[in-house]
């Protein structure tokens, strides 16, 4: 029976795909390449992997989907992908929330002040021509053009130049531009005089994928471009993918594969728009979180998710991007930022490097959000650095309307607070699928200060409005009804969300907490607040301050800087300085392990009310909730 | 036509292969991996793939078969391998003499004065355990060790070291060895305590590949081995491979493939020999003259065959083993020794390191003697260098019987002056099959020695012996009569193969001789000679000294010293002083271009005579006719 095969018609993609009888709908379309929405990586918990099975010998729902669909979807024929076993021939059909769609990725963050100074410099070289009397090797006359030309000397060469060098010499003129990197090693040599260098900028994120093309001659940005991270197949956090690792080895090099395949496809793309020649791309600068740090270099991910969390290696790497296999010139260097801490990356050290966290004066907390948020604080004296485990509710996981911040998205909730009328924004302005982080930020914010909700969290059951139900897992807050859904299905924030928002928002709150007190300063002394990460760009910080997701400081001191960790890969990338910066902030900050301070746990129940249990921490939300509350 | 296929029986190795018809006999045998020996690359050159087809419809026979097989021959159905066709069936009698057969591999050579000092150490460490409140990196673990324990700062870590280090630091005890390459860098971990640590010296010949494993903690030797070089079949000297190359680029790889096989093969069989595992082997230097040590580089060797003939390189080169494909520990490192010239390669530096001619007194000439001679001459002072086109003539090519130095080889001659009785030696005692190159030596110092031929090199008409006739190819002396051969065949030096001699010895001492003008000293001035190189162990030197091969010195001053490109290695492989000194011999030796020099055309022509024109020259040999001569 095991051999028995199926055949399964995928819509709207219009693919036919062969499986055998008995296989899970989500791995016969991950092989065939077809994208299905998957936050867990099919562990059966997220329920973000909803299909329509039609005209199929599917097997009985399964725990997994009996929580997660109810029975009137189940009636419609919903199944989950990741738990429904296919046994004959059948059409299933992908609705529109669970294919997932481009994602918003952000790619613009602070332009961070270093000076134009690459690591690769092209020197125009006029030859010497050899002769019986004087037969010079190829090198040499390189070498004596490097010395007698620029005093430029113990310089290397990298061997697959090398091996081009002697059909090179002889099939151009004389003068040939030589690519030396950092002084030391000849990286290319090209004929005549050629001044182009290009560079990228990659930052591996767990959820998306940006990257910068730039020209290293002006510091220009030729092309800016993101994508899904596709391990998210793999499952949407890191904790999934490490633990898909540590049971199968063999996914360590898949996970590595999968990234590979999706920053090469950027590569392709940015020199498609720029109309550069990827091996004119002669250097790289990465940075990602130290899980995606460990994966792209092929390391074992497996001790960073276990305790004591400890990385492979903190420092700087370069390799060549033939050893990672970038699609970029073969002998390109390829600079790996350094990173802190099993849960304090190369993301974070470029966050710290793009708003130079390290060499300003003003005592600065840079907070990262996102499922594993990272909170840094300090000045160029000293710094302090937290992981937060916010959980996945950031990201729209374990929400149950809950999405990545795809076209459809809610991203904007307004509550009028007398009727409860909700005003919205979804991402491109398309039929509202479900809700993203920032718009759940806002609706409990909103929820909040319209008395929907109290400080504890709970929602009222006593406001008379139609939008508050008792659902299937308790209260529910209705934002979009049904009818203005395409799914016909109402999109509600629940009891249980509110919750999980709460949990991320203490996290992060009681980091920045432990932060200070650590520092021994409070939330006055605070100079700035920067919000940085895609993510952050997109929260209103006047409802993040709501809710108490950071310490209630003056609104004009917060700042969303966008994606600094891109922008601290670009600045590495363009300043030999900024990698300097980059591995003396690895040093120079002191790594706290969140959970072992004494004060967490008792830290971490106050600040899960809203904005916190001791509203006196929260003067400025006090006032404002005084003027606007009105239930 | 050409579609249409043939079966090939080829005897004795038994074997049935498919051909296409109107394919040569040779390609088919080259694909089937059945050894035909070829000296020319299946050029209709050198007349040594002579096969008998029989049962067969082959084509005509070309121009080349007409030129190498004489009429009985053809008769009896010989063919040359290269040239005849197949368009049916056939079976196809490969004879012994064609069966090429183990090769004698000298890889012994003198013991290089260097005391050990290899560029691999071994450290033991013991690891501090990471904790929560110090999450040291495993890499910080390991570096804290180096610099707690051995004072040793900025040492790397190999990459693919680096992606294995957290299993291994977790798999086993706290106690790791740390194998670091000279001091800097970190290329394998074992666990425990593990002192052993393996290298290979490896000589790429052009006809052979010598190899060492050598235990780097005592110098010890532990298996020494040899082959043919694989890219024989590819054409016997470098002429003919470089030319392969520039008719078709694609030959380069097939080459350095070829190559890498063979030395792959030897790394087995000493790793089976001396019970080492090839991960162990962490170490490896290599030396071959400047076409091998392109080749073995993936570097065309074109412009090393064209005036002004450089190398693309000359300095000496570190690189990975897994850049190179070589099977022992991916992270080794390959130390390939510099090149001087051209015609000047690795294996002569290796020579000159062997022998220390950089840091010695005497006033020496060192001699390596092979189808490209090199010859140095110098002391502590200045040394000079110069290659010797010699020809194929000592390698047994272009000579009528003349064979390498394989079983049945004759390899001793000695003729009774009276009687012109001959007695001779093969290698391994088998049956004679032909001459090789230190045999045709001692035939022709022997023939001259007992008035054979005249000092013109002539072959005398005028003595009553059945041994000398006429043959196809005009006059010839029967050195083993044919009811004392095998095939039937009388073995016979021909007066061309003595023009070949002339040639070759000739090239050989014009090339000492200009190096000694260009010195201002003259052959009593020299201290030492010394006779390189493998087949130089096997040269009787007074017969060398009979045809003036060298200088004449007086006897006791020269000296055979076997295979000092391998011992040139093998010092490099277990000394960083001796990497150091070879760098300095590649920067000190003057390179002299031969032909360029005014004298050269007179000097070869006078130096063609035996053992010259001028025999003022050669005192010795002068006063040894004078006794011995008797006709």
């Amino acid at each position: 029976l095991a051999s028995k095969k199926v055949k399964l018609y995928f819509e709207p993609d219009g693919k036919r795909v062969e499986a055998n009888a008995g296989e899970k709908i989500l791995d016969v379309a991950r092989i065939a390449g077809i994208f299905i929405e998957s936050l867990c990586g099919g562990q059966g918990i997220c329920g973000k992997c909803r299909v329509i099975v039609e005209k199929c010998a599917a097997g009985a729902p399964t725990e997994a989907e009996l929580k997660h669909l109810s029975q009137k979807e189940l009636e419609k024929k919903f199944r989950l992908a990741c738990s429904c076993r296919v046994h004959g021939d059948c059409q299933i059909l992908i609705p529109k929330e669970s294919r997932g769609g481009r994602q918003r990725v952000v790619v613009e963050g602070v332009e961070a002040p270093f000076d134009l100074d690459p690591a690769i410099s092209s020197l125009a070289l006029k030859l010497s021509v050899p002769t019986l009397q004087r037969p010079m090797t190829d090198m040499d006359r390189v070498f004596e053009a490097l010395i007698g030309n620029f005093g430029l000397r113990n310089v290397s060469i990298d061997y697959e130049v090398l091996k081009k060098l002697p059909d090179l010499l002889r099939t151009g003129g004389e003068t040939v531009t030589a690519k030396i990197w950092r002084n030391s090693e000849i990286i290319d040599v090209r004929q005549g005089v050629e001044d182009g260098n290009y560079g990228l900028a990659v930052d591996i994120g767990t959820t998306k994928l940006g990257m910068q093309l730039v020209d290293l001659s002006s510091g220009k940005v030729l092309a800016s471009v993101g994508m899904i991270n596709p391990q998210v197949v793999f499952g949407e956090d890191i904790m999934t993918r490490a633990s898909h690792v540590i049971e199968r080895y063999e996914t360590l090099e898949e996970l590595r594969q999968a990234v590979l395949k999706g920053i090469n496809e950027l590569i392709d793309d940015c020199c498609r728009r720029a109309g550069v020649e990827s091996s004119s791309i002669l250097e790289a600068t990465v940075v990602g979180n130290t899980v995606m740090h460990h994966i792209f270099l092929g390391i074992c991910p497996k001790y960073l998710v276990m305790s004591p969390f400890v990385p492979a290696i903190k420092n700087p790497l370069n390799l060549k991007a033939r050893q990672l296999g970038l699609k970029v010139s073969r002998s390109a260097n390829v600079h790996i930022l350094p990173v802190i801490a099993g849960f304090v990356g190369a993301d974070a050290v470029a966050d710290m490097l793009a708003v130079r966290l390290n060499r300003i004066e003003e005592l600065s907390l840079l907070i990262d959000v996102g499922t594993n948020g990272e909170i840094m604080l300090g000045n160029k004296d000293r710094i302090l650095a937290v992981s937060c485990a916010a959980g996945p509710a950031f990201e729209g996981a374990e929400i149950k309307y809950g999405m990545r911040a795809t076209s459809g998205a809610i991203e904007k909730i307004a509550i009028e607070p007398e009727t409860f009328e909700v005003s919205y924004r979804t991402v491109d302005n398309l039929d509202p699928r479900g809700i993203c982080g920032s718009g759940l930020i806002d609706a409990v914010a909103e929820m909040f200060r319209t008395g929907i909700v109290d400080a504890s969290g709970r929602i009222r059951d006593d406001l008379k409005t139609w939008r508050i139900r008792k659902g299937e897992e308790g209260a529910e807050f209705i934002v979009v009804p049904k009818r203005e859904t395409k799914s016909g299905i109402d999109l509600s924030v629940t009891q249980k969300d509110i919750r999980e928002l709460q949990l991320a928002k203490a996290a992060m709150y009681t980091g920045a907490y432990v932060l200070m007190k650590r520092m021994g300063v409070s939330a006055k002394d605070l100079d700035k607040v920067f919000i940085a990460g895609a993510f952050g760009t997109y929260i209103d910080k006047t409802k993040a301050l709501m809710i108490g997701l950071f310490p209630d400081i003056a609104l004009e001191k917060v700042s969303s800087v966008g994606n600094t960790a891109l922008a601290g890969a670009k600045a590495a990338l363009i300043s030999k300085q900024a990698r300097r910066e980059a591995a003396e902030i690895a040093e120079k900050v002191d790594y706290v392990e969140l959970t072992s301070d004494p004060d967490f746990p008792d830290e971490f129940i106050k600040a899960m009310a809203l904005p916190h249990q001791e509203l006196s921490r929260f003067a400025s939300v006090k006032a404002l909730l005084a003027s606007t509350r009105i239930n």
